[in-house]
């Protein structure tokens, strides 16, 4: 498998009128943690759009447990558990400065062809990264 | 059960560089979907909210099966399939101008007191207006 | 000149641990403004990004007076003073529901033609319903 | 004057299908500039706020001069050009990797008891870190 860390922190616009982190949120910070998570790799989500490649989402579960606040700083956690072929999956958590973890998801994309939208394997330059972890 | 249904319009700051409306966006419709049905039963989230009543979303899943693009017009389906006790299920489904499914959700939410932070059961406001549908 | 409205409600993910509306959002209330006030004519922005033709926000300037608050009813009235050239200048204001101007703001756009990048003069599609407010 | 540098990264949630950060979005960006500028002070806003100021934004202007695109190094400069009294002044910029100054913006606070919400002089514990720079 492979697995990245990324921290953030949350922003004053994202938080709503409860002080916390706005539910739909959490979305966007896996999507964060998952393109960090490729750069860790010595590779950009940008190269592989830029090589004629879309990741759209196809399922996105998640669990919350407790919330997110403003201002703290959350550590988003990124496995791959297997190798992609042509879908990907992304276990997430979220922990807290304690430690505490406050959410989990798991997220599945597909690999598009961007000119003709069709499904396609998992493009060489992430699978020669990838390998190296499985 | 009870069912509503709500339109909304894709707004430029939605979309992504991809032209669709960004994932974690969804979550967001469904939310806005959840306060309209609320508001046709009669009753306004906030009402329940200043009567010290949060609720949480505590599970979300979403299946993408088509883009939503700029500018479109999506009917978001908001169905409440049981009576809420101290959880409440709102499954969800949006429709394109085409009428064609393009997404699905459930989410599950609880009722929390907003003083003590401590689970309670669906406040009579909201379950008096519901049980006219079950 | 051209003047419009159109309304909208403050989202539960639009507040802030203030309670009220993001004060970044007021930008995205007013590009829906403009959006809305195009569609008005019988025209829509998307109509022309399709004819070639993109427009950049500019220039951006937002008074603050009073909050908007989750689940308001806000009146966005956007005022086209004068027939737009090379660039486009549209005056808003927000209304709350009891009627009082908590917002101001002006914005100017230019016309890019999308492939090239360069600035052109307003397409005919835009003043030709334009012409007949001035 | 005290001057501060924070570096972000445009992410795909904020960027539009004219592929470039949604405009909107730069008033955020100026914020979490903001915040960041008083964490360098060896301060938090949120520390601010929980002693009982708010900070409302009254004015902001922009002025776009040129994009930020998807997944690019942008540098945050908060300058705050004399000792706040009953409002502050922040001018910021943005500069992109290139070291192109791509945007501009003032932005002006004022300084609300939460209580009474009613307009208080800076809180001393602004002032006396900001005082050592001027």
């Amino acid at each position: 498998m492979y697995r990245s860390t990324f921290d953030l922190r949350v922003r004053y616009g994202e938080t709503d009128r409860m002080g916390f982190l706005f539910h739909a949120h959490y979305a966007n910070y896996y999507e964060i943690g998952r393109t960090e998570s490729i750069r860790q790799l010595g590779l950009s989500y940008r190269q592989i759009e830029e090589a004629g490649i879309l990741m759209p989402v196809t399922d996105l579960s998640i669990k919350f447990m407790l919330p997110a606040h403003y201002d703290e700083r959350i550590t988003v956690v990124s496995v791959i558990p297997k190798m992609p072929e042509v879908r990907m999956i992304v276990q997430g958590e979220m922990l807290n400065e304690a430690g505490q973890c406050i959410n989990r998801s798991e997220v599945r994309l597909t690999f598009l062809d961007a000119e003709s939208k069709r499904i396609v394997t998992a493009p060489d330059m992430l699978t020669a990264k990838l390998s190296a972890h499985f």
